[in-house]
């Protein structure tokens, strides 16, 4: 039922489909571009809720509610979800999920892990290991930003090559092969990839390595080329990590220009400057996928895509230590 | 190749096979009762890093060159590696297995995770997604005690009921059965429960509610009693969680006393009473899996054990809101 393909791609032969999606964003998200794509744009960010971690926690919570309610399902009728944020310990799941019953496998893959956990909950659909199963992601700007950077009072500068924590969360839940429903064919988990980047404001050029690595890997392990896909979307690199992945694949003579778009440049519009070089956060390539790109490819605008979402694996003392920033990217081809 | 039963339960009919493992621990692990059963003891729990943080992904990181090793293999063997560890945003697992090339899925379960991963990569080893899968976990006294509880400096008073983190690490690789090795029949992957518990010095009684909810799911899915079973080992309850899971089950008519032991209190001896409770951490069931557990089962000592790691999905962030502390328990039927 799961073949491997090359060295690092996963064939999943029974091309399980997002039956269900969901996502849900905050005020600045809402007055971007994909306004009319969200499910929920809650003026409120802190939801009313007595921390911005508890608020997070929240909108977690209301993207799975939304993905199940859209197609009748409750939480008894999942059988599996994958979950992670980037909160120290994961708090966004396990508080956003916690009355929710459902067996949790946690994930930690920084702004990659909506691609962890649909690759994971993709390979248990295709297994038939549960009739439903859910994979969820958020970021919050609030908590992230005085959690890896400073409290927000302090109004600290960004460099241009910093990038926004999006608010928001994204949820799909995948089943069975549904025709004219998107559906997962290939998996590519990634490597850690360090080129050695030591800035935690410039996450897009630590990213782009690992970025360039798994598509490399899956282009070769399928024999395929950027032009065999209508569109390339990457997780979060912004406009910095952007270009320096087309300058990395072009050494690999890839040219991925015409066929590609970045999450954390498609959330926000250029007129919301202070973005700097883009949207980041495991909710950014969360909420942009679950509902833009699965809305494009459910109406047929999208036929065949890889999902490309990168994370920067350090932490606050990693960075106080002067360590580098490891980086991986994992990736899903869905067609329809 | 792999079949839902009852509600929660897989069961891996290709019984993948645990073909190697390896623990390294600190010099107060090693002085304890397991110490022969341990593949290194290092005096020197900074192992000459320059970080807590350094030496514990320097400690994971050894975990899995040693199972490595011991058959012979390369990093270029193994199809996929799942680690986690508790320290924020994983670095432990990052920085362990960055300079690896495995494809990596980052797990976050807590002291749960050594459950996860080897329930993760057994189900990757039963689908033959990859020849070898490896799960590897990690904690360490130092780093964990200062981002948890205390700076060390502080020398803050610990109450009876508190754990003492293990500085170690645990690994295993899995592969497609064989004979005589142990082997992977079921798994049950928990759910979170959360009964109120607010004090981040009593892990056990935090996580015994998860621990009891998970086995009474797996017996009942399978239609078994504890008396099934030649031992059912449990991660870190330590003596206050043990005690508290005994009285949980018994609500149950569930009597686990006389097939229960816990890794929290195996590791260290009653001599060593600084421990408290006992040993917690990812590192503690792990490094007594890895080593002690499974030298009994292929010694023909153990031959049909259920392994139940349990976590506590709290962040000192979520401490300091005065949140609870939600608990998680994932299960292994591992036979020889």
């Amino acid at each position: 039922m799961t073949e491997r393909i090359g060295k690092y791609t996963l064939h999943l032969k029974n091309k399980p489909s997002i039956i269900s999606s969901a996502a849900v964003v905050g005020k600045k998200e809402g007055e971007g571009p994909l306004c009319a794509d969200f499910d929920a744009i809650h003026n409120d960010s802190k939801l009313g809720a007595n921390s911005w971690e508890e608020a997070e926690s929240l909108f977690q919570k209301e993207a799975l509610d939304r993905a199940m309610g859209k197609i009748g399902l409750e939480c008894a009728d999942i059988g599996y979800v994958f979950a992670g944020d980037l909160l120290d310990q994961c708090i966004g799941s396990s508080f956003g999920l916690k009355d929710k019953n459902i067996p949790l496998i946690g994930l930690y893959g920084a702004c990659s892990t909506m691609a962890l956990s649909m690759s994971m909950a993709s390979i248990f659909a295709n297994g038939n290991l549960a009739k439903y199963v859910a994979a969820v992601t958020s970021s919050h700007y609030c908590s992230s930003e005085r959690q890896f950077r400073f409290p927000l009072e302090y109004g600290g500068q960004r460099p241009p090559s910093a990038q926004w924590t999006v608010t928001g969360a994204g949820a799909v839940i995948l089943s069975q092969h549904q025709n004219n429903l998107p559906s997962v064919e290939h998996i590519t988990i990634g490597k850690i990839v360090d080129l050695g980047v030591t800035d935690q404001n410039n996450m897009g050029g630590a990213m782009a390595p690992a970025a360039a690595d798994t598509i490399k890997n899956y282009l070769s392990d399928t024999c395929t080329t950027p032009d065999d896909y209508d569109m390339i979307f990457t997780g979060d690199l912004g406009s910095v990590g952007s270009s320096l992945l087309y300058d990395l694949l072009k050494l690999d003579n890839i040219d991925l220009r015409s066929h590609h778009k970045d999450c954390g440049l498609m959330i926000f519009s250029q007129d919301q400057t202070d973005v700097l070089a883009g949207g980041s956060g495991c909710g950014c390539s969360a909420s942009v996928f679950s509902s833009h790109i699965l809305r494009q490819m459910k109406e047929g605008r999208l036929k065949n895509i890889l999902f490309v979402a990168t994370g920067a694996l350090l932490s606050p003392t990693s960075v106080l230590q002067r360590e580098t920033v490891p980086a991986i990217a994992h990736l899903l081809h869905i067609t329809v």
